[in-house]
């Protein structure tokens, strides 16, 4: 077994960035060695305090807004970024890691398959992990998982697969007022068709990524992906612990998307996300069904929960990066992910 | 792309066997340039013939009963080998194809993880491999997928795993003479009992690999593995294609598994198979509980047929096991299993 802890930074400590440190803190062999965010309000504290955990036998950890001052000068197995959704926006942060001679892990939904809408920049980042003898991998709930990695790994028990299906029926209400924002909850119907037309409103981010990553993945060679946006409009008040969407307004974003295969469409993206679904009788669950042969109609209910499972994904990921040979890696590369309940030092290859 | 189609050798040409070369006629850049099988039926028959499909432009391939005469002289990529169930009695023959520096994937479900009973076997065979450049997979749909590998991808959205349960209820109608006669179908209680105490009776093999295999993959130290058989016994008369049971007889097994962890029974296995369960209102399905943090329950129903999800299991898994590095892999090692619906050179790293 290695002997030094496996050492983590972690640049961004909104909700994904602060929940992974917490489940840091509760696994063996692992420290978390820094963290940057340029948040006023937590510069210069104590991640322990932040958290409002005990601080044990961990050594204090000082949030920094200068990533330089956080990175440099120590050794450091692998840094999670959670500063960005998109590729464009993290790739000079992710650059600026790799070229400390750090792994990446981002959380960034767009880099869970940055070859989909980015290729230059993935082919970039690509060349410099392998420059610099690091690797980087994005990965989360969603992209990451549920519409995509096991989408493919079910297709692995099939000698024919004509169709695909992925269905994402899940609830706002346990996230906060950004997500409330972005997902255009409590506004007028008015309201969210100009935010869909001005781009304000980004709803899910993955959806081109989770259905190149599927085609890629099992051969399909895919042309055309298309995606739409539409309000759930509430009949009832709801309200959620950060949101509120009177009768008549919106209650959630219903997305939708298709890829298409030699002008067909093979794969099938639905991902209704609303506040408070129960309240108009809509259930939440995973869904996954696969025409071909055999036929796998997969359920997942309720769905597993976006927050947690991304910073699952993240931290569960932490081993398999540090193993990956140099380069930008994508689910479909590594070894399946799995939780850490051991020593993280004994998922390291020597 | 690579210029020359993947070739493969298929050892064994039983249900299994014979499914994995159907299978792969449907497919493109991959070729079956050798069979060996000593059943008087098929020696010296053209496949194409024993399957009953059009030869199309494929070259003839003759079963020969002689594995040299089948592998000598050729350039081969991967020897499926689709003869045994048990490491021991598969290994000398694993060990022979290894030594031609092939590849090797093994159809026998304790080759799934041979590190849970065979742990000096399974060190022997990745020495073999390793010395002879080449890499070697036990796979198939359970062990393999369903109740392990499934099991440990769901565990990577956890941030906490405190119990495991599988559970795969399926249907034993499909099957033939040698799986009725394997899982005692027909039998009357007393001649079951008898065969579970002789071990002629062998019930479902793979239990200690699955368990062995979760605990491995999260990083559970998995102490005491049990396993217990009891009869499906049947109060009404069941009929399937090959299988009969009448009321008051054994319909099929029930398997039940428990994985220790401190003393503790942290994993449960459950699957009970039986001829026409729908007769007495069991509905077939594979069932994954996740208790920890978040939960995580999966179902997937009807269950993913046994012989068609190992048949594409085994095949599926070709490109990752010639990519691979030398040695022993397991699927724990390796990235995922998914279709292959383009050209199988595509899949092939340079």
């Amino acid at each position: 077994m290695r002997q030094e802890t496996v050492k983590v930074a972690i640049w961004g400590f909104g909700a994904m960035g602060s929940g992974m440190a917490k489940m840091l803190l509760d696994k063996k062999g692992v420290e978390i060695v820094g963290v940057c965010d340029r948040n006023e309000s937590r510069v210069g504290k104590d991640i322990h305090e932040i958290l409002g955990v005990e601080r044990k036998n961990h050594q204090p950890v000082i949030v920094n807004a200068d990533i330089d001052a956080v990175l440099d000068g120590k050794k450091i197995d692998v840094c999670l970024c959670a500063t960005d959704s998109f590729t464009e926006k993290a790739f000079p942060r992710l650059k600026h890691v790799l070229e400390k001679k750090i792994n990446v892990i981002s959380t960034a939904e767009e880099m869970a398959y940055p070859q989909a809408q980015n290729p230059n920049l993935a082919a970039e980042l690509d060349q410099i992990a392998k420059e610099n003898g690091v690797s980087i991998l994005g990965t989360g709930i969603n992209p990451g998982l549920i519409m995509d990695l096991l989408v493919v790994v079910l297709t692995g028990c099939m000698t024919d697969v004509t169709h695909v299906e992925a269905k994402r029926v899940n609830s706002l209400s346990p996230f906060g007022h950004a997500v409330m924002e972005e997902q255009g909850v409590g506004i007028t119907v008015d309201a969210f068709n100009k935010g869909v037309e001005d781009g304000s409103l980004a709803g899910h981010v993955g959806f081109a990524e989770s259905i190149r990553m599927i085609g890629d993945a099992i051969g399909w060679n895919v042309g055309d992906i298309k995606t739409q946006m539409a309000p759930i409009v509430t009949s009832v008040d709801r309200k959620s612990p950060h949101g509120f969407a009177a009768a008549g307004n919106v209650a959630g974003v219903s997305m939708t998307g298709q890829g298409y295969v030699d002008g067909e469409v093979k794969i099938d993206m639905i991902h209704p996300q609303q506040i408070e679904p129960e309240m108009e009788g809509t259930y939440t669950g995973d869904y996954i069904t696969l025409k071909g042969t055999p036929e796998v109609n997969m359920s997942i209910k309720p769905e597993v929960e976006g927050g947690l499972g991304t910073i699952a994904m993240c931290v569960n990921m932490i081993p398999q990066i540090i193993n990956a040979d140099p380069g930008l890696k994508t689910m479909l590369d590594l070894p399946v992910p799995r939780a850490i309940m051991g020593d993280m030092r004994n998922f390291i290859k020597a």
